[in-house]
């Protein structure tokens, strides 16, 4: 059995080197470059492929692959959104994803941020860069005090809830979906409106879905706490950053901690040292001491590259040997 | 009652106005400069002070105090090692400290110690600074996957623990003083060999005597795990800085989180923009992008400044009516 495992990262190796040890039957062949109509003929003779890129899966691609025999595609994250879903079907594909890899990777990162804000790092650091050693007067806050607004009650934000309560700080939250669990011990408020008067500091962990899309916007910033914390490390689209620009000028938010941004694809990922910065609201955000921008990196943890090489790997194995992979993705 | 404030900071107003509104019956007279046999001609006619200065508590300081007809004295902070414990006694002073002002002021910054490190924080910082949004590789770790060793059980490392549990880390521990509930739950290893043999990050939370001075040294690194990564929030004198420093460079510790430094008394809290640098050896740490150092303000909170204010005052009123406070100092 052979798959073509293509885009594979120096940090992958060490995942992928590991899983191979584990499967000596299967043969891998790793291939840096991304999956394009003209990388994909290297796939000739193999039974599956692996695959990770923000770039299109175009039509294009996916008939190279299915000219090179191959309809067996895993790919090592979990958005499917940059598949052509039609051509896909069309060439009957089977495809997997990697629902998910580590929702402690997540949950850890967006409380790092957390943390870094409550004691006023941003400033210490450039205070120190300097050599300026004084500790006053940039007074920390304790996560214990805080009050933790948690909206979206799934996978990440469970783990998360478990983190803030070993700090000792309030936990309320907020989802459609209640947890039964959570539920039960009396976390949940019934409205947002009500989750915003409480918090002190407020987390997003919900989808991207239409409803959701700009939730944190002029209005609902007008019924949070002055001083709100806000963190997101889910979806840029989450927040209407020219609300946001507007709250932290006001000092109505104290300050964000923000691993996505709405228009961060073409900007995160990128090398602009040098060259002009293409976002100047992302440059504003940027630039700001209670303001932390980290580039999607939340996700990226050892645990969380080697599950995404681990499951990508034996789903596309599942699928070469006939079996149904519980996270085959729906082609529509 | 009147009460003279000596040296207090802009961020300690809060708490004092508050302090003040809830005992009206008191009379504060503030005064921002350290107590010095000048300026304690100023508490003339009141009924105690209350204090905080690394600089010594002098005989002809507390001669002039006591001239002033004051032999009250309630110190904001911990530390009574910069008082002239003879002359105290010989004028007989009453004195009261602050013994625990927030044990989670402490463990909280040890944990964002941790937390920075893991994810790399110094690496990702440079970058962004710089405009490369580029995730890899700078690949971080998890906590919840992480040993962590905790040296002393005591109010710090016991909340310590608490947080670190609540990621899902797993916890070794060891102390000559064994809490119940730690011992009933398996956490203690019988000896700091034993600890570092098994311990991924290692944080101390032990006191500065004799016996634990330089704990950490080339002998005790030397059976650390390869890569392990040491915090110290407690006192600077633990550990062997140049041993440290060794460990670094060979990689056999992978990242250091220091909020002390056994040479930090007149360099912390100091600013040296534009001046002379004093310290190479901590030059050398600083200029460490594995190695994040913070000049002594874990316990540099809200919440502690409030306590520490509020403590004292309670003191000092305590020891004016004529009352033994629980927190009164041994002179000897």
């Amino acid at each position: 059995m052979k798959i073509v495992s293509y885009s594979i990262r120096e940090d992958e190796m060490p995942a992928l080197q590991n899983w191979q040890k584990e499967h000596p039957e299967v043969e891998i062949q790793i291939e840096k470059e991304l999956l394009t109509p003209e990388s994909a003929k290297k796939a000739q003779g193999a039974d599956g492929v692996v695959v990770y890129q923000q770039k299109p899966y175009t039509r294009e691609t996916l008939q190279a692959l299915h000219d090179a025999g191959i309809n067996k595609m895993s790919l090592r994250n979990v958005g499917t959104d940059n598949i052509d879903m039609d051509a896909a079907k069309e060439l009957n594909f089977q495809i997997t994803n990697v629902p998910v890899y580590s929702p402690n990777a997540i949950a850890e990162h967006a409380v790092w941020l957390m943390g870094r804000l409550l004691r006023r790092e941003p400033e210490y650091s450039a205070k120190i860069a300097k050599r300026d050693l004084r500790w006053a007067p940039e007074i920390g806050q304790e996560m214990r005090m805080q009050t933790v607004g948690v909206i979206g009650t799934g996978h990440i934000g469970q783990v998360l809830i478990d983190i803030v309560r070993g700090f000792g700080a309030k936990v309320v939250c907020y989802d459609i979906y209640q947890n039964e669990k959570l539920k039960s011990e009396g976390l949940y408020v019934d409205s947002l409106d009500e989750l915003y008067k409480q918090a002190d500091i407020i987390t997003l962990h919900v989808p991207s879905v239409k409803e959701n899309i700009h939730m944190v916007n002029d209005d609902s910033i007008s019924k949070m706490k002055d001083g709100v914390i806000i963190i997101n490390a889910s979806r840029g689209d989450l927040i209407d950053t020219d609300a946001l620009i507007r709250g932290l000028d006001s000092g109505k938010i104290k300050a964000a901690g923000l691993d996505v941004y709405e228009k961060e694809v073409g900007v995160f990922n990128e090398n602009w040292e040098g060259k002009q910065f293409p976002d100047a609201r992302l440059e504003n955000l940027l630039n700001r001491k209670n303001v932390i921008v980290t580039p999607h990196t939340a996700f990226y943890t050892e645990t969380a590259v080697k599950n995404m090489i681990e499951i990508a790997h034996n789903s596309n194995v599942q699928l070469i040997n006939g079996e149904t992979p519980k996270n085959l993705v729906n082609l529509g």
